[in-house]
């Protein structure tokens, strides 16, 4: 559900209750029955919810969708866009309990909604977000953000890097790492047989034979050489003014940026409302909406849910491949 | 015609045959009778070509598109994609021949085919492309290279510079020049009344308060507040991740790209058949087409004269404006 007193259970009440979202999944809610109520209240969702002990067991979906709310944080006097420390505290709660329940396996996948650094630093949580929250939680050492709509994947090399500081940021066995969990996650979670992965240059055309930058051949073919003999279908570095649009014609199965806004900037011309952020690497798959809190809207029910819808379809979709793979992996052994 | 061993006689020939190009403009082409017409052989375009004196005059266009050579190369026995110093020689000696026609006002407007670079390096000529050849010639000082199409115009602060020197390569007053440069152009060349200009940020986020980086505040910020003092509508610095998308939405009209990929990777994504080059600060109108020589396809009749036949509607689209704004000012005198 994210911040209390953001869009989030807004947005939560709205996408679940979409028929597509709903059949795609048994949803469960790790958040708060009052403010998801509140949410469905201004959005105008017809939908209820039901407390639960957790994210296991056969729920009676008919009775409202399940919420476990493992917080004995009362939520009940809050206000919209008005985070206390009581959001920061409750938001982790939900995202931790989703977490365990993900690592036992008694759920497959986990969407998130929006949360706030400023609510986390107010309940004296130091993590910048939820990516840091989950790889810290599931002791995972090596993750990447990947960014994907119907027409177009990319994964970030670096995140939030100043541009001067970017081509110290980047290493060949970072690069390398990026290159290896992004195959991972298109064959086993994208259930794509032989992913086709483009790496972008770091440097106007790819640095053009050395003329605007080395780091290309430094540092970014040799992980690519790296991928390509362990049997990856890994190429370039590609132009990174070009290779985006190829990508998107369907030349390749996602590309690898350098930095934040090279991927990203290619990847919101075409994918700005329905694109899903989701992260590679951690031991369930996860998926998250592609906005902030949006705090200037949240209880006007007017907040878009097309990104949280996107995220849950995704989670779901990424479930499925998983299951059919180690079913697969199962019935070989 | 740009180099006559590239595509440019076949793309030139190409889109000079069809309707809508040769509507809007009288035509007249500085090239190689000879090259034009294996061009239009090898693309099947309809189209005959007659030797002319000079751009300016009465042409007979019945008899054949005017074509000025002001070189007394021979090019009969070029073989397509294999240059040589006589091909360098010939595609400055038409560049120049229109430059000084345009500088006398005997032509509106110039649209470039491509150059190579290693021709130009056989022929001893030692400028690295074509905008610099006419910054040369005409004398300009402040010039910038706007990328156009229906949905975004992008105009770039620094070109071919490697993201390691990207920071040190901004300044205020250079970003101040490149605002103005835009604006004068949408103004005086595309028809805007109050130009809408987004400028970029560097850093992801636009830095985030300087949480990732400070060049939005030291060295951009300042470059805004000046052009807003001088009466501009110039806002940022916006964060380079979005700012596209919503400029392609209709909110700006132009967006100042910071380096190359920032501003390049988004418009190509919507832009990549039909982009159009065009240089400000010229005192001619000057588009180009958005690709190389592409000697791997030059005679085959491959090539698409898509950004060809943009160029020159842009063009001349351009030269409209400037001449109902030239016209405008002689009234009110």
């Amino acid at each position: 559900m994210g911040d209390p007193v953001g869009i989030g259970p807004e947005i939560v009440a709205k996408a679940l209750s979409e028929p597509g979202v709903r059949q795609c999944c048994r949803p469960i809610i790790y958040g708060n029955v009052t403010r998801l109520r509140a949410g469905a209240r201004s959005t105008g969702a017809t939908i209820d919810f039901c407390n639960a002990r957790s994210g296991g067991g056969a729920h009676r979906i008919d009775a409202g969708i399940p919420v476990v709310d493992p917080n004995d944080v009362p939520l009940g006097t809050l206000e919209w866009a008005r985070p206390t420390s009581a959001c920061g505290a409750a938001m982790v709660g939900f995202l931790n309990a989703a977490v365990d329940d993900a690592m036992t396996g008694r759920i497959d996948a986990i969407a998130t909604a929006p949360i706030n650094k400023s609510a986390l630093q107010m309940a004296g949580i130091s993590f910048p977000g939820h990516t840091e929250i989950l790889a810290h939680r599931t002791r995972t050492q090596s993750y990447a953000m990947m960014l994907a709509g119907e027409r177009l994947r990319v994964v970030l090399t670096t995140i939030h890097v100043p541009i001067a500081r970017v081509p110290a940021a980047l290493t060949t066995a970072g690069i390398a790492t990026v290159i290896d969990l992004t195959n991972h996650a298109l064959k086993f979670r994208f259930g794509i047989r032989t992913p086709r992965i483009a790496v972008a240059g770091l440097n106007p055309h790819a640095g053009e034979m050395g003329l605007f930058g080395d780091e290309e051949k430094r540092i970014i073919q040799p992980a690519i050489d790296q991928a390509v003999a362990r049997g990856t279908d890994a190429s370039g570095p590609h132009p990174p003014d070009t290779i985006f649009f190829s990508a998107s014609q369907g030349v390749y199965d996602a590309v690898i940026a350098m930095y934040h806004d090279q991927g990203l900037g290619p990847f919101k011309m075409i994918h700005f409302q329905d694109g899903v952020n989701t992260t590679l690497g951690l031991p369930f798959v996860r998926t998250s909406v592609d906005h902030c809190t949006a705090y200037e809207i949240a209880g006007t029910g007017t907040a878009s849910a097309q990104s949280m819808a996107a995220a849950i379809v995704m989670a779901a979709t990424q479930a499925g491949w998983q299951r059919r793979h180690r079913q697969h992996a199962c019935d070989r052994e």
